[in-house]
């Protein structure tokens, strides 16, 4: 059996913020060779729009490239991305049509996969007691093997070793979030306020904070475009400093966080967004580094994936009972990828933002 | 009995580098006023010259003032600082005439001492097994209660608690030290040689270099004035990366070790001189920091007091058995402190700086 499959390229490698002009759509016919080579063809549902994806469209000299850890996007070529998906043509016995799995995919409608190369690299989801659409961000995700491939657009676990692992957190503590109404953020967020912290989070709009406030639970939140100075503001909403910070963004933020940090504060970092698109790097005061004794710790999800079952059954649990919020934003179809993606560099998204397919 | 001081005060707060001219040399008449205030007056041997205190004479608004942690040092007023000295008036029976204490003194000839107030500031030294100059260095120190005070001056314990607890050596781990001829520098390469590591240490002038090859045994050593891309200079002497950075400078020098990190590598800061006196703060790339999974870690001797015992023990055993040098650098005379104070900032010191005064 053969399918027609479109999917999202890149035209060229990009410099600074990402536009629209930057993607182009190709269509290309996906083909089982034989049931020999354990093929499964899978149309795609969701895909998850990332931004550490940018780093791998970036030239490979480029300062804020992450090409030297990863594979190179290819010009031309289809993009690879977390999705979620059916299996519509199946060669392997463990599957059969009709299965739902999770798996690295692709910005595409149909991802062929060989099963004796890829195996690990996805899995069948068993359960239906929730959205497929969970399992690429607040139940994202476990799969073998990941190790050789992106593991940073997994949402879920990424907060859950983030803040418990890497933050060490006390109840009680102060803790501030940035991007606090992205996909890692806004599970930060609540993690800390399930455990008992007092957390404060910064986003890019007043419907954000709102959001944060209102919605998540957070105990307040501010809008940084409305800030002219990071560290006044981080003085009002911290009164008696923070403890833990996750940062996601860099830049200044991280600068006004460390003038603000307590004695033996703990940052966490996650992402750099505000310099994946920006040479303005964060020039921390190390002076304050030393004498508050703060730990800055880089992390990635693929040192804690031994956490899946105790994040699993936590999150499942909060998720039942209604303690915890999937915050998800969706577009729909395939030609809104490029728009879903530049998006995330102007803030536009609100939660994880994946694009539904079908 | 009364006697006439010499002590060095401090005439303008500093700006930038210091300079001879901010200082100048006061004299006051110091007297025990009565056998019951306990009292002790202490003629100064030694008297330490460190770079930590430049930042306590800084104006408060200073990016780089280390005042808002501790004393703002005074104008017109004696400085403090650690020293060793006799004891020539005693008001307090723990102590006799003639008694070798270290504590934290003063830029000054005598010190007088509350020792009701001033208790656990300063101890007798016991044995004359070293020369007592090497309790302001490499033996350097536990005094209880000192958290109120300057520790940070303090080279033994605070290159072995940096180096075995912060940085958390493995052996064969390939280390970096910058500043590595300074006072803590020297100690840290020479415990990591002791430990099994690969060291290379970065100073600033060729005879500091052939110290560190020929006297103290790091594997190797470069000239940062003779570099002109410390990314390059670090690629060269760092062929497989490095797994830990000790490091004293900040700027420039922690930029091109975080981009030459290996994996998981640490970073313990002790200091960062470059920036004392500069405004150009280092802006490492936060995305190896989180790709490579890189932690940096602030560090307070205040921290690692519990390790005096084991540090002594070990320390000792080391210069007895001549497997680590005591690295000194004396000047003679109360006159020579500014320019001793001066030249730490231009790098002319070899190891611990001191002043001798008499």
């Amino acid at each position: 059996m053969e399918v027609q499959s479109k999917f999202v390229t890149l035209k060229n490698q990009i410099e600074g913020a990402p536009q629209e002009s930057n993607f182009e759509i190709k269509e290309t016919s996906l083909k089982q060779i034989s049931n020999d080579e354990a093929q499964l063809i899978v149309k795609n549902l969701y895909v998850s729009i990332d931004p550490y994806q940018l780093n791998r469209m970036k030239s490979l000299s480029s300062t804020h490239s992450a090409t030297k850890y990863a594979n190179q996007v290819k010009l031309g070529q289809a993009i690879d991305a977390h999705g979620v998906g059916r299996v519509v043509v199946c060669g392997d016995e463990r599957f059969k049509e009709g299965d739902l799995v999770v798996g690295h995919f692709g910005w595409e409608e149909y991802t062929l996969i060989n099963t004796t190369t890829a195996d690990g690299f996805f899995r069948k989801i068993e359960s239906s007691e929730f959205p497929p659409s969970y399992y690429l961000g607040i139940l994202g995700i476990k799969i073998d093997n990941w190790v050789r491939i992106a593991l940073e657009g997994i949402s879920g676990l990424t907060a859950y070793a983030g803040f418990f692992n890497v933050c060490k957190p006390k109840k009680g503590d102060f803790v501030f979030v940035s991007a606090a109404s992205g996909s890692v953020g806004n599970i930060v967020g609540q993690y800390a306020k399930l455990f008992g912290c007092y957390v404060v989070g910064s986003a890019g709009s007043n419907d954000k904070v709102d959001l944060l406030k209102n919605k998540l639970g957070f105990d307040d939140a501010f809008n940084y475009k409305e800030e002219t100075d990071f560290d006044s503001a981080l003085k009002r909403f911290f009164p008696h400093g923070i403890d833990i910070y996750f940062d996601n963004v860099g830049g200044e933020l991280l600068e006004a966080a460390i003038a603000n940090m307590n004695m033996f504060g703990r940052i966490a970092v996650c992402g750099v967004i505000s310099e994946y698109t920006n040479k303005r790097r964060s020039a921390p005061n190390m002076l304050d580094v030393i004498y508050k004794r703060i730990t800055i710790q880089g992390f990635l999800l693929v040192d804690y994936l031994h956490l899946f079952q105790e994040f699993m059954s936590f999150t499942c649990d909060q998720l039942r009972n209604d303690k915890i919020q999937a915050i998800e934003d969706i577009s729909m179809g395939l030609e809104s990828i490029p728009s879903a993606f530049v998006g995330l560099f102007n803030g536009s998204n609100v939660g994880k933002k994946l694009v539904q397919l079908e």
